[in-house]
């Protein structure tokens, strides 16, 4: 089977859903048409073998998570999902892998309405590489610039399990079945919040995704806007399942912070907006969780019950660490 | 060094020159205003070491190639380039090819004011993974399903070069130092013809680049627009360089018929235009070659001077053969 066949037989679906992706897969360039007046917002990520993904995951799994984490970008932007490009490197062609990695990549996409719109296939060692476009009207990105002093923090979802779920892999934390089948499913198949980044336009100042672990990228944020934060270790216990607390595990602080590929998103808000930022919780059906506040001092601190400065623990993951 | 200051170190530039780029690297997304009105057309292409280039290649040589192949999609669909992203797995971080690879491919994105809006990186085997947008009115593109029946078929510029330069590399011909040099560059450092891409706006009816090789890319036209072509030989070989002609090659048809590689544009157009064609040419200071016609007879054939029908040599590269 040729490189053409193998794109057309997997990939290649009837003509675009979408009347604003005027020509998809198929020519030396897709075309698109934003809604007048919008700006277009683009991400890339690339997933690798062994360090993004293990070799046994489920295919179909990797195909949620490959685009999953690219729709976790336009969602910390506020922006709304037009289509997205894929383009894999292969080992080998092999069909019922295929078949259901665009099964999970598909399902995905046509929850939110995001179209497949280009591509590029070639033999190699595997690797995805997703490019997402989204659309988001001028002034209402959520920049991770945006953040003031005096701002709220907050976290969507909940924190670590992902981490959870890789040390039970590793075999460093034992977990029952039932919980383990469900930190096992947000490592695998996490969950964009675009739903939030949308309801939160006018309201949250900056916004990131949380793909590198919570402190890692906040600090994004505060070094962006050239602020610094203090957070509250209570409330982002909080901010975790009751798989993680529930284990009694000592290091559940220290997941939640640094555990990395939560894909939630870390933002912040004027304090006046609380009542805001909790409607737009409700409306995108996800719990929200205030975990501290943006401060003019530079710098990242973490405070206990007590409100005495404790150190952060860890660090947030690095591709070249 | 860690990811984030390498991506800095030689990625990062000064704030985005483009006024319709108002956020470039270094958010969840960045954000690109194209001309109101204007449809965005996105092409995505991902090269792998052994297969799309040497490992000993040039790096700055390879910034440029990684870019020029997608630049080449935009030139194919007569778009004008607004900015890209780069996704880069690398074994190792190498800061003196790091450097050289960002010389090579900011060289070219600079000359075709084509601006980095993102990226990505991790440690992994060596692969890129470029996506390149560009905008086009609406009804202005050069799509491949245009073609129609009498039209004209041209070529831009010369093919075979790449194919003449690896067939060196592997020891099948000899060439004296200074062709090898010029089919080198050819192969090397391939020129995106946007300029002639822009030109052919409103003059064109198909279009599409020439990377895989002229019979298998003017087959895709064929495919899309449901029609047929005739070539002659002869003009096929006038599109060929004295590098290749010269030498006397008995295979030197067969080079510019499947040799990819190229990054030329083939592209269709009324015969009542050729005038416009050829003014399209010159304000692209780029050689046309007329080369044949689009037939309503499905197939591709090939004329030999005498107008008898001769076999096509070879077959167009396919990355999964």
């Amino acid at each position: 089977m040729g490189e053409f066949e193998l794109i057309r037989r997997h990939f290649q679906r009837q003509r675009p859903a979408r009347a604003d992706v005027p020509l998809g897969i198929g020519d030396d360039c897709a075309l698109l048409a934003p809604a007048p007046g919008q700006q277009l917002a683009v991400s890339t990520d690339m997933l690798v073998e062994g360090r993004h993904f293990l070799s046994t995951v489920d295919p179909a799994a990797l195909g949620h998570k490959a685009l999953a984490v690219n729709l976790s970008d336009l969602a910390a932007m506020g922006a709304e999902p037009l289509g997205f490009t894929l383009a894999l490197a292969l080992p080998q062609v092999d069909d019922a892998w295929l078949a259901s990695f665009a099964q999970g990549l598909f399902a995905l996409a046509d929850t939110h309405g995001c179209e497949l719109v280009g591509g590029d296939t070639t033999r190699g060692p595997l690797n995805l590489c997703l490019t997402v476009m989204g659309q988001v009207p001028p002034g209402l990105a959520l920049r991770r610039a945006a953040a003031l002093a005096g701002d709220d923090i907050y976290v969507s979802g909940t924190l670590g399990d992902a981490r959870l779920a890789l040390e039970v892999f590793r075999g460093g934390v034992a977990l029952d079945a039932a919980a383990f089948t469900r930190v096992r499913e947000r490592m695998e198949r996490p969950t964009p919040r675009l739903a939030l980044g949308l309801a939160l336009r006018g309201v949250a100042h900056a916004a990131a995704d949380i793909s590198d672990g919570l402190s890692g990228d906040l600090a994004h944020i505060l070094a962006a806007s050239g602020v610094g934060a203090t957070l509250h270790a209570p409330a982002v216990l909080q901010a975790t399942s009751a798989d993680l607390r529930g284990t009694g595990n000592p290091r559940a602080l220290e997941y939640a912070l640094t555990g990395g590929d939560d894909y939630e998103l870390v933002f912040t808000a004027p304090s006046a907006r609380r009542d805001a930022v909790a409607q737009a919780a409700i409306q995108a059906g996800v719990d929200v969780t205030r975990i501290g506040q943006i401060d003019a001092a530079p710098g990242l601190r973490l405070l206990d019950a007590q409100g005495r400065e404790q150190a952060l623990p860890g660090r947030a993951f690095d591709h070249f660490a």
